[in-house]
């Protein structure tokens, strides 16, 4: 038997017949299926989406990759990812508008920040995780809300016009969710999953997929690592923070030209 | 400014100048870069190989997306991702070979089952999440030794050849992680790092993630959600229980005759 005994053709790619019984089950039940839009990009950070992609696929719904043009990237590292839809294509009224760690590059690109700023105010729902919140931050998205993102860039917020919060937790701000890297994508997609269909299905959704981590080393903080832990990480990612600060005040002053023109 | 004037080629697809640099920096330090082959395939399931692709992407690793032909597949659901590696091309001195939920048409695909027969008795570690352990059940991997998976599949392993172990931790016997869903992929890999490069550079690699974890409703096992919840979600799930059981036991039937053959 060849995997083309088995494998169905989908505008994705190759799946299986097993899988799509198992989305059209996931989907029959549903009063209006959820549009999730993810936000990919060259060099894209494939943990901070993933727990949005899998919240919301065992949710049901519709899961839209989206750039600039339907052409492979890379995700850091060696995850070739094809965005399935491109900026003009995106429907004005999703439900969800994801981002996670994109390069600094990215984060200071004039089309992608006009990209944010349309569709994330229209969205019903914005996520940045990790470096993400800087990406929302330079498309004017937390002027003025309150933010959170990894340790290292808490910081900055405040150069992207948010009020910055530490401390791991998700960070609510009306329609704006933002959290901190890894699992910070499932806990702020969750919540944003019990804000438009309520508790007892999110609550559902946490037990489909086991979500009952064991963090083997409980190091998983700067508080929890300790001064002498938390120095040897900064001093390895310092180079790449200030090109994100550098990156971030830059957009932001783009964004903010954008408007006045 | 076009992303073209930013974009880098890779062989994986576009990547850029800082995600390169960053790359480079964190293998600079390396003795030898870490071989981590990652099992896609028709509707495979990302979240429980993100953990993976993750934690060694930190830890400067070479990532392998291995699958039988170079052929955009479609991860569970809308991921539209590439393999980089067939099955002839793997190396034999793989550190670690990963698989997570595959569909059960592919537990059973005997050209699948011949290749991690063989692999993965060659890569140093082998980690299996979620429904990813009936995979390496049915290629006779488990055969004697403690493993775990999902509540659901825990009762399924002795069919496998296992010795079920139930509870959300990660189970090690000998080179074989096992572990539950979702984060699962993250715990093990942490633990599969710590034994090839030290609990030290583990615990960095925790940090450097802020990998800590905010279950927003605390329903993340059977045993957290109670009698009534996990009754829904059981039944949610058991038609697809019912294939995987089935493609299990005809699975390592056929790796038991290939072996006497």
């Amino acid at each position: 038997m060849s995997d083309h005994d088995y494998a169905v053709e989908t505008i994705y790619g190759l799946s299986t017949p097993s899988i799509q019984a198992l989305i059209a089950a996931g989907r029959a039940s549903q009063p209006a299926l959820l549009k999730v839009g993810i936000f990919v990009c060259p060099g894209y950070m494939p943990m901070d989406i993933n727990g949005a992609q899998s919240v919301f696929t065992i949710a049901g719904a519709e899961i839209y990759f989206i750039w600039k043009r339907r052409e492979l990237v890379e995700g850091y590292i060696g995850w070739p990812t094809m965005p399935t839809m491109t900026f003009d294509e995106c429907p004005d009224d999703l439900d969800v508008l994801v981002t996670g760690m994109v390069p600094p590059e990215v984060i200071e690109d004039p089309e992608v920040i006009r990209f944010f700023a349309r569709a994330g105010q229209k969205a019903k729902y914005v996520i940045g995780t990790c470096y993400g919140s800087l990406m929302l931050g330079t498309a004017g998205l937390l002027k003025g809300r309150r933010a959170t993102s990894n340790s290292n860039v808490v910081p900055m917020l405040p150069d992207v016009g948010a009020v910055a919060v530490g401390g791991s937790d998700v960070v609510i701000d009306d329609t704006i969710y933002t959290s901190g890297p890894a699992t910070g994508s499932f806990d702020a997609s969750l919540l944003v999953l019990k804000a438009l269909r309520g508790e007892e299905l999110a609550a559902l959704v946490e037990l489909a997929i086991e979500y009952d981590p064991r963090p083997p080393f409980r190091t998983g903080s700067p508080q929890l690592a300790g001064p002498e832990m938390t120095a040897i990480s900064q001093s390895m990612t310092a180079p790449l923070n200030r090109q994100y600060h550098e990156a971030a005040k830059r957009g932001y002053a783009r964004y903010q030209q954008m408007i006045q023109d």
